[in-house]
């Protein structure tokens, strides 16, 4: 099978209004009763069937009178009305009768005895009359022609009359997954497949942007099968994504297959993720070759299938609400295209800070963790750490100021704890949590770092690192350990075991409190670090280490029991340490904080952390002090 | 009937707590599928099933090789693989052959014939290997509880081989929409009766919030089938809205009923439009009376309907997007109560000017002309005009940022114009109009003023208002006379029958042109306007004078031809007149301007206006200038 192995670097903004310009979409109007059409498109103008009210109205409870028999009433002459004869009760709402003109409130009258009332002011022709058509007149337009339906315009809608109106046809999208790979139920999930989430994905995102989603179930790697689904599709939709098969591959037949159907206008574009994009046209129809990658899927999908929704329904461009924040970290970019880069938000200090999440286009985690994204145009270096940024919100900024922000080590305590306390953790190892808690980026910094002059964990960094407004907040005591596949088929039993051959190690990134327990330990037997197969490999979580061990890519890890529990393999205890959280002082009396902290020195908590093994939380939310250290 | 004439004012938040207090919703869980879970909210942490990817992966198409053969690779001395011995072919995604441990990018991959390839550097072990796990864990969280589900959480949830997860049931809100007047369908709109909007609105409401509607059909003002069907709500819902009866009228028995039923913990609210709300409790279950007026029944609902559904699905509240404006008009409001204001939003040269709009409850139109809602606190005296105010926007700012605004004179015509141009307009007559323009406070003030001096229409106000910056755009000439009922039962022929005895007139608001004229007239005539019943009586648009015509509430008013004619109407011409616009010279090269030019000129809006009767457009979008006026 013939490939290509370069695709074109096309920049976006070009891509797509050559994309935009090729397609001319045939819209059609569908007629539906008002309540049937929220967040519909209006087809055409439409003009109010009925006035209303329909009638002359009394807009208060209390009295209708003809006005000029009532002249003369005064405070100190008070005017009596006699019902029927003189005046006629009426609530909100009814028709003014037609001998009358008038409405007097029934708070300015005084009831008396059989049938008379007394006023004491006369009342102004028409006062408390709502007159024909005061909301809405027969004929003149309720809503212009592509208004996106609101509840209050269904309310003004019916209040017209009006039981029926053309909207226009939600746009149909076709989706097709591909991949011989792909399965789509968790029974099919075997060895090498991989669940549909993309199709799925799309289809909420289309619902969302006002789109019809019509998904096919996963089509193989054929050329002839995916010719004849793609075809369908076009048949059937108004516009079509292909998902996968669009890189370069010896199986990526979609652009091959869209060039024989019509014309590829675009294969491969100056964006990350998401470069290996296809944009063609097949009868006039648009049809979107979407990378695999979740990350990529989102992203091209954003910027290529979003504006072809909005140009169907004849919509603006809808931003996203933006907000400034402040970087964490440098984020180095490429020349070369646009970068999208997920990011978590946090308030610290009254300063909203945007920490950036993974950046592999494979994590589709990092788009469920992410609160924002961050775009770097094409042709910036990237952003520098402290610079102010504008983002995208992808969660309401309300409850992005409920959350807790912790950057530091990783323990999957912190879970624990985030199922229960609003709390949004980033894993950088202890020593990345010190200078983002230095640097007021994080309200906590989970730590673990041995001091090796006295064997005492965390205590040192108060003095080192931190003037007397911070505060080591005690957390568990965690066995950390040499985590083995189960049966410990290798017999490894101790640190200088990593030397032996055939033995491959998983690593911590630098940094993190476990790789400098490691090093200590490899200091300390004489070991160097250069002789470890592995060493170099990292990972940034103890769960992805025991994941590497359990899936056979490595053999051994330092990490916590909780992990090896989890992934039912093999422990050998090497030592306890105390995994704690600094925080500044003020950060104390946050109401958040307050959350955490109860939680943490809850029984609820204590008999969770033991249900996990390799914990114990004996001091668990002490608070230790500079002054307190000896 | 026994009725309260006076109802409480408590503060709304204080109403609010209360009634949130009361209340204890028992939530109930169900399982979906996460396709069929995007907008609801999660009940439970969920857990990943599987580790995605479950099998170490090939992320990139090449070829999988052992690192540890390729270490000898230089560019000056490349290495010779054989496909099946020392290499296999990988695309993206395929699981990593077992005896593999790398994999090199095809394109650092020199093909050679015979299945032999060419490298010219060693591969790093594990290089573009997505390890087991490196998107998702097995065991470890995807989502917490209480996050609301988007497109992004769906593709990570099937990611995780989750086909089903626990999601909160939505919360049911039976409404009730009650009046003996009010009809569902409007084959049944005949007299005095007002169809059912608010219900649908509710419904809409309580959909985009998260919640299921359950409607009822009207229900009379009949106390015991009214509490019948409020028992039967009760039983079945989570909530209960009952729509209007809330107030002081002879038929209001909401509140008596729920107090029966139940307890009515306020009746009565400090909230403009909005007071005559109660907030109840029955059976456990929140009841809430809303008033009828469907800007009240709105404003109402957004107050203390959105905060229960909320509530109940464990959401932070979520404000809708803010932003700063400027008033362009003062706004007194009372200290005893909070006020929403709807207001009109245009970008004038560069700045937000919001404009208030009609601040009738009962006009649903307010709500959909409106761009966003102005709270005006409790105890506040009101916003002056130029003062900087914070409102809540109803519609993406986006859209508003493409509208070209008017304030000044209204005619039909303004309606057929912003059928094909943004276009939004506010009525506030031709003088108005001037106003504002000078102020900067719109692009377009529409205005027909007549110089008593010399004839001449609009010209002079170039000369007495404004700078050489200011130029009038010619509009169209219209034919204005006197609006009478069909045959003109009442025998009138010109300005001075206005005298009669029972002829009642309706009149133009102060500043309108319209009304300039007919002072001129009377003036002209000897006429003094307090002769003349209804010379009070305002209305602000040629359309509300001609209904009142048509609807019998007044005999005669001055207005156009076309207002007489579309209302079928009789029409006695008495002068031609000029409805023109002035707009800043800066303005002439705005885009949307542009657009305005060109329609206006078309032959398409020609036909229109001929179409409409009582029009020509002779000199229509010709420019005159400052110096032009002779």
């Amino acid at each position: 099978m013939k490939r290509d192995k370069y695709i074109d670097n096309i920049d976006v903004e070009e891509a797509l209004q050559k994309f935009l310009s090729k397609i001319d979409f045939k819209r059609e109007i569908e007629k539906k009763a008002p309540w049937d059409s929220l967040d519909r498109i209006t087809g055409d103008l439409i003009s109010a069937n009925f006035s209303s009210p329909n009638y002359n109205a009394a807009a208060m409870d209390g009295i209708a009178v003809l006005s000029k028999k009532t002249i003369n009433a005064r405070e100190n002459s008070p005017l009596i009305l006699k019902e029927k004869t003189d005046f006629l009760y009426v609530n909100t709402g009814n028709p003014l009768p037609k001998e009358y003109d008038s409405v007097i409130m029934i708070e300015d009258v005084v009831e008396l005895d059989k049938g008379e009332v007394e006023i004491i002011s006369p009342a102004r022709p028409w006062q408390h009359v709502r007159p024909v058509g005061e909301d809405i007149i027969k004929g003149e337009p309720v809503l212009f022609a592509n208004h996106k339906i609101r509840p209050q315009d269904i309310g003004a809608l019916l209040s017209a009359g009006l039981m029926e109106i053309p909207i226009y046809k939600k746009p149909k999208v076709g989706i097709i997954p591909t991949g011989t790979e792909i399965v789509e139920d968790s029974k099919e999930l075997s060895y090498g497949k991989i669940m549909d989430s993309n199709s799925r994905m799309f289809a909420a995102m289309v619902e969302k942007w006002g789109g019809e989603a019509s998904r096919f179930s996963p089509t193989e790697d054929n050329y002839h099968k995916l010719s004849e689904t793609i075809k369908k599709a076009v048949q059937e939709n108004d516009i079509v994504v292909i998902n996968a098969g669009s890189s370069t591959g010896t199986k990526d037949f979609t652009a091959s297959i869209i060039g024989d159907m019509g014309e590829v206008l675009s294969h491969g574009v100056a964006l990350k993720p998401g470069k290996p994009t296809i944009l063609a046209v097949v009868q006039g129809k648009p049809v979107l070759g979407i990378p695999g990658y979740p990350v990529s899927a989102f992203i091209s999908a954003e910027t290529f299938l979003k504006p072809l929704i909005e140009n169907y329904l004849l919509q603006k461009k809808q931003n996203r609400s933006k907000i400034k924040a402040v970087l964490s970290r440098s984020i180095p970019s490429s020349l070369k295209h646009r970068e999208i880069v997920r990011v978590t938000l946090g308030f610290i200090d009254g300063k909203l800070i945007a920490t950036p999440l993974s950046r592999g286009a494979g994590v589709s985690m990092s788009l469920v963790k992410a609160d924002a994204l961050l775009e770097i145009p094409r042709n910036y270096e990237g952003y520098q750490k402290g610079e102010e940024v504008e983002v995208t919100l992808l969660r309401p900024l309300e409850e992005i100021g409920e959350y807790l922000i912790s950057i530091g080590s990783h323990d999957i305590v912190m879970d624990l704890i985030a199922d229960e306390v609003n709390l949004s953790s980033t894993h950088t190892g202890s020593m990345g949590g010190v200078t983002a808690l230095k640097r007021g980026q994080t309200h906590i910094a989970p730590v673990h770092i041995l001091n090796e002059q006295n064997g005492v964990y965390n205590e040192f960094l108060l003095d080192k690192y931190f003037d007397d407004e911070t505060v080591l907040i005690r957390g568990v005591e965690r066995e950390q350990g040499l985590i083995l596949p189960k049966g410990n088929p290798k017999n490894i039993f101790g640190i200088s075991d990593l030397l032996k051959e055939n033995i491959i190690f998983i690593n911590r990134q630098r940094g993190a409190g476990t790789r400098i327990l490691l090093d200590y330990l490899l200091k300390k037997d004489g070991i160097s670090s250069s002789d470890i197969t592995g060493y170099e490999r990292e990972a940034t979580t103890h769960m992805a280490c025991a994941t590497a061990v359990k899936s056979g890519s490595a053999d051994v890890a330092l990490g916590i029991k909780a992990a090896a529990q989890v992934m039912d393999l093999d422990f050998i205890p090497i030592t306890f340490e105390n995994y704690d959280f600094l925080v500044k002082k003020e950060t104390l009396s946050d109401e958040r904080m307050k959350s955490f902290l109860n939680f943490i020195r809850s029984q609820r908590f204590e008999d969770k952390i033991k249900n996990l093994g390799g914990y114990n939380a004996r001091e668990t939310g002490k608070l230790i002090f500079k002054g307190d250290i000896s």
